[in-house]
């Protein structure tokens, strides 16, 4: 593992830093193959829109590409995680002064070969009692405020098959899984809940979405129920290192990786093992 | 300023501690007067309980009790935080590896004297547009996912002269302030909003639950809405720091601090004076 703090290794965080005290900052995890981060530009792109979102002053995003690149670089497969938080405080309490000088924290994680059979054969996936509170002004942030996600993972299962859990919203709309977003499909359309209120706005998302627009498939941002998730003919979940994952069952009722889900892992295919940036 | 990391100082914090990666701990704010930490059992109570409902393992409470009366003891008045994170993480991604040894960091700040015409006249309050999302797991916890507040701050209104914003649930159900609680008295009853979907457990409002029982003075925990603050005969905030604020004016509205509010004063100033442990 290599980890930089504003760029220098075997540094500290300061404890007076807001993203401890407050969770006050935002991340990015990029999945880096051959040497080269994958979707870096929309990583960047999230980072910086995430940011402004927040009022946190963000470091050039020069300056975190080449930091992300750099420790990319030597690896065939890694996982870099980058973090932004709004800084040391500045005073005591909630307010942010506008002053701060923002944190930089880059990560680079092995990332073990993935288990083939889940983009293969699919995964299962079971809904979690949770329920996500809803904030506008936080939806769709990677923000650094992951406390229900923890609580989520902590109400897992004892069925260690299970690869994903689904989380609703207070208000019941189906959000995400705790670390991927999800589609359902419905004859030929596609959905995926909108996330205005909750959840977060996932790299992969964004490029399947694209994909989708480009192949022709049709589908709808829209607020899904479990009753939407029963009248599902195929699911498939994505994140920024999985791709796309099939599911095959939820809440032990079988479903079968279905002729979109397949279309779509072939067109993302090529964009998930090259070393060129796909953005 | 002095800053202890697990009981030193000058030291940084871990850039894996998973405070920093997911606010992923808890903090208490601790009103220090004549080098003593007021109600110090009920904010390590608060803290072990939340470190309970987190699976943190927390810091034995005599080790934080003594770093606390040790910053407290050379200053007639501070404030010292203590922040609990549940340390550098074990692997990657939100999961609790069950492991982690928590992290203990320790501020004291300067406590610049309060403006009393706050106490004694009352503060003007006003209503923010910004909804607190909902959800039981969090509720009540002094947690450090705090970017709904720090948005809520960012909302300020224009008047400097607004000493707190109160906010509401997704729900529409009224909360808190943004650093207090919140009380309304009509006729001749208390009420406070429960604190089971959103909202944190003031330390304040403990005490001034106890001493309502205490005095005879009919309180209740309920769901209040906008209609009935502007029902309120009085309506009073609370935390650690300030004691009780008569509200004074609430969106323009005035609001005369009534014979309730001043009892209540009354009875807590004692216990806010006073070098003597109250809780």
């Amino acid at each position: 593992m290599t980890v930089l703090v504003n760029g220098a290794r075997g540094q500290g965080v300061s404890p007076l830093d807001r993203g401890i005290h407050f969770g006050d900052g935002l991340f990015e995890t990029i999945a880096c193959r051959g040497g080269r981060p994958r979707f870096l530009t929309f990583h960047l792109e999230r980072l910086i829109s995430g940011c402004e979102r927040l009022q946190i002053r963000a470091p050039e995003p020069e300056l975190i590409a080449g930091e992300v690149c750099e420790l990319a670089r030597d690896a065939d497969r890694a996982i870099v995680k980058v973090l932004v938080t709004r800084g040391a405080a500045v005073g005591r309490g909630y307010a942010a002064a506008g002053k701060e000088t923002a944190t930089r924290i880059t990560i680079r994680y092995p990332w073990p070969d993935e288990d083939v059979s889940k983009s293969h054969d699919g995964v299962k996936v079971c809904t979690l009692s949770m329920r996500l509170g809803e904030n506008p002004l936080l939806a769709g942030l990677k923000h650094c405020n992951r406390l229900e996600q923890i609580l989520a993972r902590a109400q897992w299962p004892a069925d260690i098959d299970v690869s994903e859990g689904l989380l609703f919203s207070s208000s019941g709309n189906l959000v995400s899984g705790t670390l991927s977003n999800v589609f359902i499909v419905r004859g030929s359309i596609v959905q995926t809940p909108r996330i205005d209120l909750c959840g977060v706005a996932g790299v992969m998302r964004r490029v399947v979405i694209r994909e989708m627009h480009q192949a022709g498939i049709r589908m709808q941002e829209c607020v899904l129920r479990t009753e939407d998730l029963q009248e599902a003919d195929e699911m498939f979940l994505t994140n920024a290192r999985i791709g796309i994952w099939p599911v095959r069952e939820l809440n032990s009722r079988a479903i079968l990786p279905g002729p979109i889900t397949r279309r779509l892992q072939e067109i993302l295919a090529p964009l998930l093992e090259g070393p060129r940036d796909a953005a």
